[in-house]
């Protein structure tokens, strides 16, 4: 069976160790998105491939999420020693090394899609990682700055140093309209059995890797089963500020808008939290199967039951 | 008083401490050597410029005389686990940042004089710090590889991986001939009181400082006393691998040999050790001062001892 998952960051990376754990013979392709890419300090971030390779490579500080097991910051503490500006970006010595590769290859002349490979080679993450395009695209978001003037900044600013503590006005994925789908991606779509959005942001994440022209057309034109899980909870993320991002976008932060928000040209399947089982009937309605189901990733055997059920909903929406 | 030394690493930093107790009223500018930098993973590494700035700036790990104090190897450790080369030189976390500005303030445009100083604005190394040169120098060593052919590396390769292990057959400060001393050095050499060799390489360090064209005729002319500390004590250097590179030039590894090197037309005094004191005769019939005292740099007050040393017998040649 092969797979197709859009992934995020830590939700998506969670999910992924699941759906392995569900599916150990399956052929997985992880279209990652790198739309919350950054430049710091001369190096290229990539920290939703990096998430998603140290999760699924065993590398990742469980706790946090994000980041290397058994970190230091030492680097951190001279840049800023230094009076080097941004401080607010954690970036830990051993992921350093990760930086530092990726930005040697790049300035060497491969593209990113070949340096992600490259570093996969390490943590053998078991899936086959993609970053959604070569070219640059970096999410962008529009806040209100003083009373009536608007300020546009990084999508890691917003979120690491502003915390999303404001509104969100707009986001943008900037350079996401003259990009092109990494090789690989649009291979790996046309050859699915089953495409997946996980529990990711409607927004920032899986509507960043939507962005790339030609990635959503695949999908909807890829004939097979495409299936979603809420990251919507009770009318709230799980964790992050999907919530923020959608209310730019227009649409609640509730299980049933953002499946609305994909829509049933482009979702067969939703699964939703079980808390939320009265919006089962709104998104049948659209047109998208539904289930409810628990929907928090507790741990490795709750995460694997929910890449089942998503598998299970794809099987019925095939038949 | 203004006082100009030719640095390399380690000795010439230690010295530099000595000097800054001896003269603590003294403008001191330090023309340091750039011909060991190397490129390692993207990042411009300054060995030598860095050694005098932690050590003087307080930051040196005072055991090995080189790289950070309470430093961690975690990004060299990562880098090794991805497989990427070289692993032989010791790149610490803390160190790490400041190849990182460098490489971004060099990829920005600055000249490496700019950038060093703006390094030392933190570190307040208490002189005055100028590379010698703004171009790229690399000093590169040809050894014996099999029987009968050559192989040219690297002088970081030929020092710290190979461990000067083998004869050096040349030494080349590649690039130096199409080299200009960089801002700040001929008006510093030209407006000094005295001029110091402390005792660092004559070859790999101030000889690849003299090798910048201008700088040696500058000293020459400045008509102020240039003073010498020998590197050799014994026959052998202090530390370092002086006698190897000394011999690929063809100069014995003797404290007279080397100030025979510099020659009189340079230098106008020179210090040997105590164990050397039948060395002084030599030397001043080649047309140089000398005197004989205790050259060990033990500690800092040996250091400055060494320094005044060196002061008066500027003082005397100036008489």
């Amino acid at each position: 069976m092969r797979i197709v998952v859009l992934a995020g960051g830590i939700g998506g990376a969670r999910f992924l160790r699941g759906l392995r754990a569900a599916a150990p013979e399956a052929d997985i392709t992880v279209i990652g998105n790198t739309g919350d890419d950054i430049h710091l300090f001369g190096l290229k971030v990539c920290p939703d491939l990096d998430t998603v390779m140290y999760t699924l490579g065993g590398g990742i500080n469980e706790e946090q999420g994000w980041g290397r097991a058994d970190e230091t910051f030492h680097i951190k503490e001279e840049l800023a020693a230094y009076g080097v500006e941004p401080t607010w970006f954690g970036l830990g010595d051993r992921d350093f090394a990760t930086h530092v590769i990726r930005t040697q290859m790049l300035g060497a002349g491969y593209p990113l899609s070949a340096v992600t490979e490259a570093l996969c080679a390490r943590w053998k993450p078991g899936v086959r990682l993609l970053p959604m395009t070569d070219d640059r695209v970096e999410t962008h978001v529009a806040i209100q700055a003083e009373e009536g003037t608007r300020k546009v900044v990084h999508f890691q600013e917003y979120w690491v140093k502003l915390r999303a503590a404001m509104a969100a006005e707009a986001v943008v994925p900037v350079g996401a309209d003259q990009s092109k789908p990494a090789p690989g991606v649009l291979e790996a779509i046309s050859t699915a059995d089953v495409i997946l959005f996980p529990p990711s942001n409607p927004v920032v994440s899986i509507g960043a890797i939507l962005a790339v022209p030609g990635i959503r057309e695949a999908i909807a034109e890829a004939g097979v089963p495409v299936v979603g899980l809420s990251p919507i909870v009770g009318g709230a993320p799980v964790r992050g500020m999907a919530d923020k991002v959608l209310a730019a976008v227009g649409v609640e932060a509730t299980a049933a808008a953002v499946a609305a928000h994909y829509g049933s040209g482009l979702l067969d399947g939703w699964l939703v939290h079980t808390s939320d089982a009265d919006a089962v009937a709104d998104v049948e309605a659209a047109g998208i199967r539904c289930r409810a189901v628990p929907l928090l990733m507790a741990d490795l055997d709750a995460t694997a039951q929910m890449a089942r059920e998503a598998l299970t909903l794809a099987e019925e929406a095939r038949a």
